[in-house]
């Protein structure tokens, strides 16, 4: 299956498939240098076939720690001194191969190494089809995720679907939640299809028919980030469960999609004050128990610590705090919401989880 | 006098007059945050109007040290991670106040705070007529000068020409050299003007007339960029002296300017080499040591030395280093030169200082 942008222009082709990575050739013919950049974890895993496409492509390889623990300021120091000791010019490739973190962190080096080289996604992660798609790249700061970046388009996102199959469960609902997350932006029938074809951990460990469901979800994000690349408006939908679940990730160092399923449910009541809605809560709460996700961890968290954190949200502006919230399924909006009702909201989610 | 960029959108002002800051107010109404990111000479010289536009905006002000010293990548850190203390949002607006490296500096943090912040340059110097227009910024790396940045445009460049009257005389030169390379690039009327003009030490430093050279300059500048943004073919133009000059820069820590010009009079003589040409080199060392630039610090240099930084040059591509090189006044070509003919130009530089 393959998607393109439709940007004005430097669009970049999107192949979700097995064997992707087959395809890699096509895109880095030009280039006087490439430099793989690998988690450690999927090296491990894949060392024959990172080997050989090194081998094929004469290419440098740097292997970078996994998940998050990668995107430190120190660390995109030395990385950056290390390709720049190569004496890499500009007709250069970077590809990055690993989940989001990797992505992310790639990203960023191509957008500031020599002003800019070109780089490549090869996503190996289900949360990694949300992160490789749309050009969001860099590093966290003492302050809080990725708030240090750019907006920096990659050549080309080949997502190599074999790469799934090594995945731990952990990382498997991690990355659920991005693809459920893009269902409930899209409709109630998207919405229903999902929670029916994976009602529980038993068929979502298989992955039988994810490539669909991840292939609709990068359909639904590239909707969206074509009309607003830079998050001036509708790309901030994107962040539906992400305003509390970027703030919950923070404190209790969760797996990102563990986190934003948490700030799912959270919208869900916000939206329940804010509109007068009667959303299920219990339904989410439920469904998501049985996905696996270790809703129990909310019990630890402190509203005033998320509160901070939430303050620092890059979507935040003249009054304070700004959420995605969805007036029905399919209908995202931002809106201001208050301390009172983001407190309330907290107070009532621990209340539900106790019944 | 006001000049515009030209490309097809985000375009921005270049505005180059005394009393210039009086109109700032117009560019900056519109955001939530206003941080001052000062040189700290200037901030000494110029303190009272500088408190007074903190005051007037209730501006976030940060001030650092002179020069290159603060385009490091630990200060880069210190002083993102300080922005981000102040929990900004995206609507903030970073005002650079200084020369080059003050709008390097702070138009890097821009195009990487949040992703992407607006910025504005207030030059205060003769050689920041130049890098403050094309949206160049960034860092310098151990491996080189402004090797980690971006290709990130201000939304209005302010050039208060009254700062110009604190300047020191080095820095005058400095300035100078990209001003005259300016011509450089125009023709041989433009080039007589400028040399005719400023004759020696005397006039350059009574600055009188000095307006009129710089707009000059910057609209050749405007002129070359708006054709091509990303440095992919004749924006490598404004690099006339600077393949050698960085590297002389790098090694010896003199002032950028000084540098340049060392380099200019190196790419006569490579020129003189490839083309057959007989350019004067005489005249030039002469011209440029009544002006008062250190040429007697180039017998200080090591070719291996400078060999090694210009290899590392983000012009040089398969074939290795590539020169900007003047086919004639006015006439800019990039072209590859081998080891032989860079060693046996820097020997003949030797020799004609030795005169």
């Amino acid at each position: 299956m393959k998607l393109e942008t439709t940007y004005q222009s430097n669009n970049y082709p999107i192949i979700v498939e097995h064997h992707a990575l087959e395809q890699l050739h096509k895109y880095i013919d030009s280039y006087k240098d490439i430099v793989l950049i690998i988690d450690e974890t999927v090296y491990q895993q894949w060392e024959p076939s990172i080997k050989f496409l090194s081998a094929e492509y004469e290419a440098h390889q740097i292997i970078i720690p996994s998940g998050e623990a990668t995107k430190t300021m120190a660390f995109y120091e030395s990385t950056i001194e290390q390709l720049l000791s190569y004496q890499l010019t500009r007709k250069t490739c970077l590809i990055a191969i690993g989940g989001g973190a990797t992505g992310d962190f790639t990203g960023f080096l191509a957008a500031t190494l020599l002003r800019g080289v070109d780089f490549i996604q090869v996503p190996t992660t289900i949360l990694a089809h949300d992160s490789s798609v749309g050009g969001k790249v860099g590093i966290n700061s003492k302050h809080g995720k990725n708030l240090i970046g750019a907006f920096y388009r990659p050549k080309a996102v080949i997502y190599d679907l074999d790469f799934l199959s090594t995945l731990p469960y952990s990382e498997v609902i991690s990355g659920y939640a991005e693809v459920y997350k893009h269902a409930l932006l899209t409709n109630q029938q998207a919405l229903d299809e999902i929670e029916s074809h994976f009602p529980d951990q038993n068929s979502l460990s298989s992955l039988k028919g994810i490539d669909y469901y991840l292939f609709k979800g990068i359909e639904t994000k590239l909707n969206i980030i074509i009309q607003d690349e830079k998050e001036a408006n509708v790309r901030k939908y994107l962040n539906l469960g992400h305003t509390f679940g970027h703030a919950v990730e923070y404190t209790l160092k969760i797996p990102h999609g563990h986190a934003v399923m948490i700030g799912i449910i959270y919208q869900f009541i916000v939206a329940n004050k804010i509109f007068n809605h009667n959303n299920d809560i219990n339904h989410y709460i439920k469904y998501f128990e049985s996905l696996g996700y270790p809703l129990s961890l909310i019990k630890k968290l402190d509203f005033e610590d998320l509160y901070t954190l939430m303050l620092k949200d890059k979507k935040n502006d003249q009054n304070g705090i700004q959420m995605v919230l969805l007036e029905s399924i399919g209908q995202p909006v931002v809106k201001h919401v208050d301390y009172e009702i983001l407190y309330s909201a907290f107070t009532s989610l621990l209340s539900h989880l106790k019944k």
